[in-house]
This record gives structure tokens, C-alpha cells and sequence, in this order.
């Protein structure tokens, strides 16, 4: 049997367990045209909380009852397409399905011989290119700038805080427990990181942890943390938003200060991006990336959960901050 | 005699005349080196309101019991300066005083032959430069989208429509009366405008004037109106923030719904910028600012003022939006 997860309702607030739905379905043949696939990895992200919403968002909401999709690697098991043969492993955004047809349409073929598959879901793939393509072109970063990074133990936040260290940046994260704290610190070079959960006046510690005010502020939250940035930041300061974590599973329109005056006395540029905006810069960055891996100039981390059946619940943690680096679930 | 204008106090919320104190000095005489400068025209403008606080904005605040200070344009009376002769007219960031000298810095030469004088204060000068610059080097406006300007009769307001039009945007304003919605259509050939004051859903109201979205929105005034164009945005939309009127007199931090999560589904630009962040291209800018103006393809409306006593009332009408187009004082 196949077991595939679907939408079962859209969330209010907080997304839960019984949001999803988990069936049984006859596995499907490959047509001619066609690949079999079998899952391997399964990348859990905060963004899909946006499109389990039935609201517009930068991607079309999921269906109700329909399978969830996310990105995944999969095993080629079966093909009658000419690009692909049995054994090959590939990326793309694919349905949450132990198995699944495909016509190869978006398709990547990965090598899985020296890089860990699950590699291709992170650094080597949208989170990797995410952090850089949102730090490079709109963080602009320049050797001696701060650079804050929100979110900072997630897996966008640990690969934009390495990158800024190599593009000689002082660097400071902010996160949510003492234990990603070290981490930040030990294994990713963090020149500093905050826990905001223990923090009680946000704005003095990054304050304290910036003392030449921040330069770039990459803002994976949202929310009170992202104020307290914005109360910190230099003339000219570049503000990535690559996401807004704090606020998905608000039920009311979020209220916070007003930006445009702090915009205005700062000539601060904000911008909003997905990872798509970017596309025709993907080559190179992937090459980039490919190259600081090999050179051990840049680290990663996983947070591997098992099982099929447990996507949701990975899923879950995510807003809960169960995750160091990328949550991935293995099948 | 000379009479001087000071900051009396510093204003808690809107200004009120007793902010201001008229004093009498005697008239200054030119050292070596100097001018003396007899004051013709005086510029009010919104952002010397935060100048008024006791708060590092994007310039330093004015000094308690010092003269104020803004735009001006004067006549050199004395000379004994080698780059200037009496006769000259200059125009210079200068103190709100009937007489003045200077040492020459900053002060530039205009040309009051073929050009009114107190256009070097508005489409000519600063409300010009931030008008053209803030529009093209972040509006990028593309022929075919449109653009809405808030504060749409105001100094920057009626230059910014002007310029769109000509570059083939759709232009929506968005004004505080009848009178200048009419304006707005007639002189300026805005395609729609709005009264804010006399329409209860401003948000619908954009929407309905704006059946494509809004891809620029040139802001002079944030808070509620800007809340309701954001609501309108397109993907890839580009947000100058020029000002933010309706917030400077706030006494409190202004709250609104967080911007992030619109500026992220929509990849957004919001900006800040005060005209100086462009200084390098005030030239060219010029340029093309005055070959419109000798072409008839813009046209520059002021509110003028009569007599140096009324400079602090003129300002205080600012924010009663009683001034269409440029608000200057003539001494």
C-alpha cells in the first residue's frame, strides 16, 4: 500500500495533528512519459503554514482533502521517461506520498555519491540558496558590517549566519533555547547569539550584542524580536524578510509599531523575497555553495525525524523550535 | 532691526505657535570672506517637524533658543566674498532670520532671470530632486503600471503624478479635499483621485481606482492611508518612503498591522530616503527637471505666504494640509 497525507482542514491559528489526514492508496504504475517514485526525504518548512491557509499567498493555497507537498528526494524505482533510469535520485516539489508518479517536469536529478542526499533539501537546495541569494542580493554585505539574523538556529538562519562570517561580518543570531545558543556560537561561528526566551528587554540586548548598531538585519520572524532589530539599526541598513514565523499562525492582523518612520530617519531598505525571485541566480549560488561544503567553509545541521507517518508532527515543531538547522523526515 | 525666529520649546505632538519665539537683533555686518543675505523666500516643510525633537533623525535636531532653519532663498546685499557680488540671489539651508551672513559654504548660486525665484525652493529644488529621485531610483516605475501617491497635493505629491505621467504609469493621488481631487484631475492630469476625508473605505476606494493593483507607492504620509494601499500591492511592488505626516505629531509609538507579512507574500520594496542619499545624481536630475519645465510637460503650484512673521504659521498649516502644492513664505 501507499500512504499518502492529505489536508484534512485549514488550520485556525496554530496548525494541529487532525489538520492532516493520513490514507491509503494502491501505489501507482508508471505511464509512458513517466517515472515511479519512492520517497526518501521529506522537507518539513515554515512557509507551508502560508499556503494552508485558503488565502493567496506567493504560492497557491494546498487543496482540501488533496495530498500536502513539500520538497522531497526521492528514488527512481520505475521509469519510462528517457531522462531517468531506475536507481537515480531526485529533488523536486512533490506530493507527501511514500510513492508517486511524475512526467519529470521539474524534476533535478541529484548525485547522492559524495553529498548526502538530504543535503539537496538543505544547504545544496532552497535553504541553502535562500540564505544566500536573501543575503547577498538584498542584505548587500559588506566586510565589517553587523549582521543580525533572526531565526538564527533554524535552517535558513545557521547557513546566513556562516555566509556572513565568510563575507567578514560580525555576526549575532537570535534564537530560542541556551543549547542553540552554544551551538550558534561553537559549531556555526556565530560572533554572538541571544536567546529571546531568557531575554527580557530584546531591544537593550541586541543593543549590547551590537554596539556599532546592525547593518543587515535578516529577519526569519517577524514579531517583537524583528522591533527590537529595527530599534537598532545604522543609516542605510538593509532588511531582508525571509519570513515571519512569529506571526503565521495569527488569527488577527498582527499589530506592531509602524516601520515608515524608522524606515524614513534610517533610509532602510525592506524587501520581502522567496527564493523564486531569484531563479536565474540559482547556478551560481549552488556552485558557491558546492564549493564553501568542500572546502569545510561552511556547516550544516539536520534535525532527521523517522517515518512516514510523523511529517505532520515534524511539521508541527517547526513553530515550536524542536528543530536545529533543517527538519527533515526520512522514510 | 532683524528679526530672528527660535525653537522656543520643543513641541509635545502637533506644534502650536508658542514653539516659536520672534526676537529682534541688529542686523549682522559681512567679515571678510562673508555675505550679508537678505532673506526673499522661506520653505516650510513637514520634515522640520522632526528637526523639532529632541531626537537624532535623519538630521540633527534644532537647538532650543536657536534660530530655526530651512530652505531659503536671498539676495546678497554685501559681498566681500570672491564667489558672489551684490545682486546675487543664492539658495542655501539658512536661518529664519530677515538678515543673515555667510561664509559662502553651501550656499548656491540661482538664476532669477527666466525662472521664478521661488522655484529654486520647489520643483527646482529639493521638493523637485525628491520628487524625480525618490520616484525613479526607488519607484523604478515601468511604463504601463500604476502608481499611487499619497499627500498627492502636496510639494513632492503633485511633482510625483507629473513625472509617473510622463513615464507612462497610471497615476492615482490621494488627497485631503474636493478642491484638490479636482486639481489633482484638471492641472496636475492625475488619472483618479481620492479624498481620504470624505471616503469611509479607503482601502476599497484604492482598489476600485486602482483594477490592476499597485505596483509603486510613493508615501508622504504612512499611518492609515498607507495601510490601505498596502493592501493593494502587486507582487514586486516598490514603496518610496518619502514621508510619514500623519505620524510626526504622534506622541506615542504609532501602532498598525505588521508590514512584514504583505512586504514577504508580495517580494516588496519599502524604502525610506531623504533626498541626500542621492546627491551624486542632483545634477542630472536638474537637468531633466528644468527641460520638462521649459517643455510644459510639468507644472509646479505654491502656496505663498506673505510676511517673515507668518513663517511659523505657514509651517503649523502644513499639517492642516491648507497649502496646495509648495507651501513658501515670502518676506
Amino acid at each position: 500500500m501507499n500512504k499518502v497525507i492529505l489536508l484534512n482542514k485549514r488550520p485556525h491559528g496554530k496548525p494541529v495533528l487532525s489538520d492532516f489526514k493520513i490514507i491509503n492508496e494502491e501505489v501507482p504504475t508508471a505511464k509512458d512519459g513517466e517515472v515511479l517514485l519512492k520517497t526518501l526525504f521529506v522537507s518539513v518548512d515554515p512557509y507551508l503554514r502560508g499556503r494552508m491557509n485558503d488565502a493567496k499567498s506567493y504560492a497557491p493555497p494546498f487543496e482540501l482533502n488533496k495530498p500536502m507537498q513539500s520538497g522531497i528526494i526521492a528514488e527512481v524505482i520505475e521509469s519510462k521517461h528517457g531522462d531517468f533510469k531506475k536507481g537515480d535520485f531526485v529533488s523536486g516539489m512533490l506530493g507527501w506520498k511514500e510513492y508517486q508518479t511524475s512526467n519529470g517536469q521539474y524534476l533535478q536529478k541529484v548525485d547522492g555519491s559524495d553529498t548526502k542526499l538530504s543535503s539537496y533539501l538543505g544547504i545544496l537546495g532552497m535553504t541553502g540558496l535562500t540564505a544566500y541569494l536573501g543575503l547577498t542580493e538584498i542584505g548587500m554585505p559588506k566586510k565589517g558590517e553587523t549582521l543580525v539574523v533572526s531565526g538564527a538556529g533554524g535552517a535558513v538562519g545557521t547557513v546566513v549566519g556562516q555566509i556572513g562570517k565568510i563575507l567578514g561580518c560580525k555576526v549575532v543570531g537570535i534564537t530560542g533555547s541556551d543549547e542553540k545558543v552554544a551551538l550558534l556560537k561553537s559549531t556555526f561561528k556565530f560572533d554572538q547569539a541571544i536567546n529571546y526566551k531568557t531575554t527580557t528587554d530584546i531591544k537593550e540586548a541586541v543593543k549590547s550584542a551590537c554596539p556599532e548598531g546592525v547593518d543587515i538585519y535578516f529577519d526569519n520572524v517577524g514579531g517583537e524580536i524583528s522591533d527590537a532589530v529595527l530599534a537598532n539599526i545604522n543609516k542605510y541598513a538593509r532588511l531582508p524578510v525571509c519570513g515571519a514565523i512569529s506571526l503565521y499562525n495569527e488569527t488577527k492582523v498582527p499589530l506592531g509599531p509602524r516601520l515608515q518612520p524608522i524606515l524614513l530617519t534610517k533610509s532602510a531598505t525592506m524587501r520581502g523575497f522567496i527564493i523564486g525571485d531569484f531563479s536565474e541566480k540559482f547556478p551560481a549560488a549552488l556552485k558557491q555553495l558546492t564549493s564553501w561544503l568542500k572546502d569545510d567553509k561552511i556547516t550544516f545541521s539536520e534535525t532527521i525525524v523517522e517515518g512516514f507517518d510523523h511529517i505532520p508532527q515534524a511539521f508541527l515543531d517547526l513553530f515550536e523550535g524542536k528543530n536545529q538547522g533543517k527538519m527533515i523526515v526520512k522514510i
